[in-house]
């Protein structure tokens, strides 16, 4: 199945895709949808005589609009660890978000007046879908609800002002997340999946990897978060970004005004999202 | 006014301290309350018949029990990062705790089985009451609601796990905070309180220091996290520990069950929580 939170009326509606149009599962959001005991069920629901909205040229919000949790994986990518000449890490690096960054698969993103270095991170992120603590194994699957596509948006410069990253990685209304939560049966690997992930920037292919080559898999990396904290319905754990950043080419190569940022997960789908200078005065 | 968030009947209140009772005030929580637009005023209504309770043996949840967002700042006590020899940082540093991490001002704090290094850091924290983003000088000064107390407990093994402190900081149900949101004007200093701050473990004193020696003050830090993302009605900004924390001592001093840890800030009140070994099975 693919889920997505539509933008309509005024208001959002959880829907799922089926074909070309967007089925109306009658719940105001996925994170809303996620949050009842048999979701997936409700989810799979025959359509019926419910309302339906073409798929193409939908306005989707993020696929959770308000997770309770959105955390963050530094360096994942086997191939991206080695070429920077680390060791691979014994335990993941986590960081946070807050969920007022977040925006829809074709939202502008709005790039601020206060970073000069404003740079993209293709990722496979996991979507919760079971209240779980320290899950471990076959738990920690089955709170996979499936996955999505976000592009962990940063501006190095603040990333960097001090020792910890939060304040580079949260800025409000610049992470793009869907289009759609993909179910893992859809996927091969499952909730291992090996996808493609593509980011480009005005057509220009930035970053290419395949997220079997993650040194901390979705299952493990659900093990280990709700080891310190409870996951909840919708919350959300992106997986980390490979090779190809901006920041790391000679010279550094940032987003300005006008271009346009594909992200994009095999199997599950694209953000396609142009960068707008912010005009707010301060 | 003294503002929090009662347990009663299976479910919370936001109540405001009158003398020695708790006045219910209509909403379910403090949270709640400070997304009106009148809050104050509401908040200063008269009792009238309203249902009141005794303040003392009061069941406090977290004065605000779901915020948005939790932003702690680290060092930030002037002449605590002299004394490690630091120099004073331009830039605050900031990380997250996610709200499932918060619990009540006299509730018990769940050592986890995972650490061997369990500390404690008082804090003044800012309640923010009303949305801003890049708020300046008046502006912020008017967002802070008040102030209350927070306790940064810390697993200081897995804060250190990696370069990133996020999964040292946020362990489910371990930060008390509370007991109540003080407002400025009951505060020397108002906006910028200059207060006395304690923490003991088993009547030991352990950190004893004021917030005036604050580098980066509640008005600049308000001014500062709304740059990168707004905040929001019930956020909060936990401004930063002094010294003495059990993990900068020779030998390291950490947290057991059993012990008690009384989190006090001169005017606004006290948190006092028991710590308890995890029981529970893995």
């Amino acid at each position: 199945m693919k889920l997505a939170t539509l933008r309509t009326d005024g208001t959002t509606k959880a829907v799922r895709l089926d074909g070309d149009v967007l089925v109306d599962l009658g719940f105001p959001d996925v994170g809303t949808l996620l949050a009842q005991d048999d979701w997936a069920a409700l989810a799979a629901a025959p359509a019926g005589d419910a309302t339906t909205y073409p798929a193409e040229g939908a306005d989707l919000a993020p696929v959770v609009p308000q997770p309770s949790k959105v955390v963050c994986v530094g360096l994942n990518y086997r191939n991206h660890i080695q070429e920077m000449g680390r060791d691979l890490p014994e335990h993941p690096t986590l960081f946070a978000k807050f969920a007022d960054s977040l925006i829809g698969a074709t939202d502008d993103i709005v790039r601020p007046e206060e970073t000069e270095q404003f740079d993209w991170e293709v990722e496979l992120a996991v979507v919760v879908g079971k209240q779980v603590r320290r899950a471990k194994g076959e738990q920690a699957e089955q709170a996979i609800a499936g996955f999505t596509v976000l592009n962990d948006i940063t501006t190095r410069d603040w990333q960097f002002r001090t020792r910890e990253w939060l304040q580079g990685k949260t800025w409000d209304s610049t992470t793009p997340v869907g289009p759609y939560l993909v179910t893992p049966d859809e996927l091969p690997g499952g909730v291992r999946p090996a996808l493609d992930v593509t980011l480009t920037v005005d057509d220009e292919v930035m970053q290419s990897d395949n997220t079997g080559d993650l040194l901390f898999d979705p299952v493990a990396l659900v093990e280990y978060v709700s080891t310190v904290i409870r996951l909840n319905p919708g919350d959300i754990i992106a997986t980390g970004t490979p090779g190809g950043v901006g920041h790391a080419r000679k010279p550094g190569r940032y987003l300005l005004g006008g271009e346009k940022v594909v992200t994009e997960i095999q199997g599950i789908g694209r953000l396609e999202n142009k960068v707008v200078e912010e005009k707010q005065a301060r």
